[in-house]
């Protein structure tokens, strides 16, 4: 039997080689055939692939020395960064699946992950030193490392990949749901490979090409791409946050072409760039995080940005329906189209509807995840017959557009990030002063969205607004925490005492118009 | 149990869909997202993706009324046409398995092939009613048709296929090998797929992309531009043949951005085309064919022609290792680095060579064929563990940069086309008055190649060179009949007596000085 050079046995590759299953190493091939090109540029450090694949190379082997190998659960706390990316690559080079936290995360909602996921070693950058000693407070079991001292480790016995199997978890990400705690979207390399390829297939591929990442790596948007930089071989624009000023002035100076972005983010942009005119070389500015508003896309029109809305989840490994600027007024308020490789139907009770009739959507395609980390029965709830189920409501019109109606569970998406109501209404009821608790979302200029709640009080107890908000930032990320807290003598309930979430916003709507 | 909008059971779809083998149909795709693009442009017609889905929808509906469905092998004898192409996704639509006959064959040998790969219908174009008649005389038992007859046919009962399964076979296409008959290498709509996004990884895509085939449709260089068509969303401009002038004038009127070639294409293209520069539109010339000569290379670097040269072949699905424009000179006579998909090494008795020693060239990933029809022996021989191996000669240099030094089995390229030592001798040797037969290939300004023969008469017989010559060309296409033939006594032979085919070159090259 033959070795092959990445010293893996070949029997298994004859037949998972005809199906594509294995593909080389996007880096190591990235590095050896354009050791030059740029592919990762922060504020002050550039590497080249050639850089990066030493660098992350160096992070593997050393990361071995703690016993860390193939399929071990390694999650991360860390800000955008060029060495955020390094860690990525190194991570995914010695075959573990990683896990990235949302860094606005409180400890404890960070710990209920880490449990949950099994983590093997949670890794953070010295930003993160306080809440990662929080953490260890909580969970001093878990093997815990400063990113800036892995130089003091040895070099382990690190197997490396060179060949990449596309049906291997590449990471799992959390996402809340309507009930209970946050579950772990899995997404394999295939996942992130298919939708890499079908976002090229609908929006070319340059050789000019550079993507700003403003959006976290810990969310899908900013993890997708990192992937798509060593995919096409592409340089990443780093920034570590965003900052309006910042991102208009690296349009410019770094030669942007594409820009990941929600509407809010846009917005500022637009509002700090004045009469400018953006550069030519911004061919794409890719929006996700729901419809965007009228003006916003008129005033895009207006300055010739070519915007193209995106509609997709954690567990589409972002994009799968995207509107083309073409498209942006004649189709307001549409999500677009599947890209190539996926699909998309609308459905009710387990049928298919036709055009113009409302139901849950559904996306099948492979870009999307193969279910959730440890949880059986919520996989086979999602995914049935290769459809995933999102949760959202919306139709099709008679050319196939998708019209977003709600967003799944009553989602609310604060300033690009998710705010599930039943999370913030559970840990209302935890005080003792809460009888029942409503949480919904109102539209707020800067974040698009806020959180709000209405609260009905237990019998003979008090407690101010104030209090509560102080309560909920204890234990929730501050974006999940209510903007506005209420206090009401009934919910509004349907017949069946469901509690009409939707209902809940007209409290605030009157309180506005009262002023 | 739901059905699904195709009509196929669901089960199968949760177990496959994951390793992505199933893809939405590509043509339907880009007919429903972009049915006013160009798809494909001739001299006189141009279709739009929804024209061409419609028009090879209705060509695959009547072709079901003749009985033909799903799996059958249909094989078609059609120059390069806009209806070429239609015919072309009609038969994918239909789920047949396609056999592309090269035109320049003879009715024997297109007899062999029919036979081999049991074809269950012979299309063919006006152009060529003389030669399908020929065949039928030859194979009456087959169905022929004339594709102009289509529209006579009425509506079969098709289920016409909305997805596309990646491990379905697309194609068969035959290729002549060392000894024997042609084989047909199969082709997948994965192996397609595959190529496609390699190249696109490899040469990006832009929106203004207009690619030319002026290269057969029937050979895998014009066939890979129509599945990149559908894949991208990209026009193709079709040639019925390749003429330098028309080429030129094509590329400066139809906005032509890409252009697949051989050298001697290239050579006739530039002598054309004098002093004029070619428009900054083309950003790139696909070379194949074997290396390219330094002059023809020198010149197109004055000309600022960004030739990027290729290594592939049928098995391949078309090119599999190229070399970037950058490298065109420093790299001299390198056929590059493999595409992101594919891997490549040297071997040498099933050893894998380092860098700088010669061995066969042997690649591997999604784009390389499963295996020839029929042949399990052949198949099993030259595909090992996943690796495909060419046959061919060459080394990897220290950066890993591929040196092709032989083609496999003796192999002539002539204009493009393959011609097989093996196969011209057996017909040399059918002759009775041919005792011993070689045949080799020798430099020719025009063709980059053509064959040559030696021959040993049988005692006591007698022939002239013309009748040698007049014998072969009733039963090889033009392109394999040799160019000149020499009588001698002995032909150079190893110590096993086994031919040295490279030594017959010399018997010309002295003929050639002594002038």
């Amino acid at each position: 039997m033959i070795k092959t050079d990445s010293g893996f046995d070949s029997i298994d590759f004859e037949v998972t080689d005809m199906s594509g299953d294995w593909l080389p190493d996007w880096l190591s091939r990235r590095a050896s055939g354009m050791p030059n090109q740029i592919a990762v540029k922060g504020k002050t450090e550039s590497l080249t692939f050639a850089d990066l694949y030493r660098q992350a190379e160096e992070i593997a082997k050393r990361l071995a020395s703690l016993g860390i190998q193939a399929g071990d659960k390694v999650a991360w706390l860390m800000r955008n960064s060029v060495q955020t990316a390094v860690w990525i690559h190194a991570l995914s080079r010695l075959g573990v699946v990683q896990v990235p936290l949302n860094i606005r995360l409180t400890a404890s909602e960070i710990v209920w992950q880490l449990t949950d996921v099994e983590a093997k070693l949670l890794v953070f950058d010295d930003i993160h030193t306080e809440k990662a000693a929080e953490i260890g407070e909580l969970l001093p079991s878990l093997t815990q490392l400063n990113r800036n001292s892995i130089g003091e480790l040895p070099f382990g016995n690190a197997v490396l990949r060179d060949r990449i199997r596309l049906s291997d978890t590449y990471c799992i990400i959390y996402t809340s749901g309507t009930t209970g705690r946050p579950k772990g979207a899995m997404l394999t390399y295939g996942n992130h490979w298919w939708n890499a390829i079908g976002s090229s297939l609908n929006l070319g591929l340059e050789k000019t090409d550079r993507w700003l990442a403003c959006v976290p790596f810990f969310h899908v948007s900013g993890l997708s791409i990192l992937m798509r930089s060593v995919i096409y071989g592409m340089p990443v624009i780093v920034h570590e946050s965003f900052d309006p000023a910042t991102v208009n002035r690296s349009i410019e100076e770094d030669g942007v072409t594409i820009i990941s972005v929600v509407s809010h983010m846009l917005f500022r942009m637009l509002e700090e760039q004045g009469d400018r005119p953006y550069p030519d070389t911004l061919r794409c500015v890719l929006l996700g995080g729901g419809p965007a508003p009228l003006p916003l896309l008129e005033d895009c029109e207006r300055r010739n940005i070519p915007v193209v809305q995106t509609y997709g989840m954690t567990e589409t490994g972002s994009q799968i329906v995207t509107l083309s600027p073409e498209d942006a007024i004649r189709k307001l308020g549409s999500a677009g189209k599947p890209l190539l490789p996926a699909e998309l139907r609308i459905e009710l009770d387990g049928q298919i509807l036709p055009a113009g009739e409302v139901g849950e959507i559904a996306v099948r395609g492979p870009s999307v995840t193969i279910g959730y980390y440890n949880r059986p029965e919520t996989t086979k709830e999602a995914l049935r017959d290769g459809w995933l189920h999102t949760g959202d409501l919306g139709y099709l019109d008679e050319e196939g557009y998708l019209y977003v109606l709600d967003r799944r569970k009553d989602l609310i998406i604060s300033g690009g990030e998710n705010v599930y109501p039943a999370e913030v209404e559970s840990v209302l009821l935890a005080h003792d002063a809460i009888k029942e608790a409503g949480v919904t979302g109102i539209p707020d200029e800067k974040w698009g969205q806020v959180p709000v709640a209405a609260v009905k009080l237990t019998e003979n107890q008090t407690v101010t607004e104030a209090e509560l908000i102080e309560f909920c930032r204890k234990q929730l990320a501050s974006y999940k925490v209510p903007k506005r807290i209420q206090f009401v003598d009934q919910l509004p309930r349907n017949a069946s005492d469901k509690l009409l979430r939707r209902l809940l916003a007209d409290l605030f709507r009157e309180e506005a118009g009262a002023r």
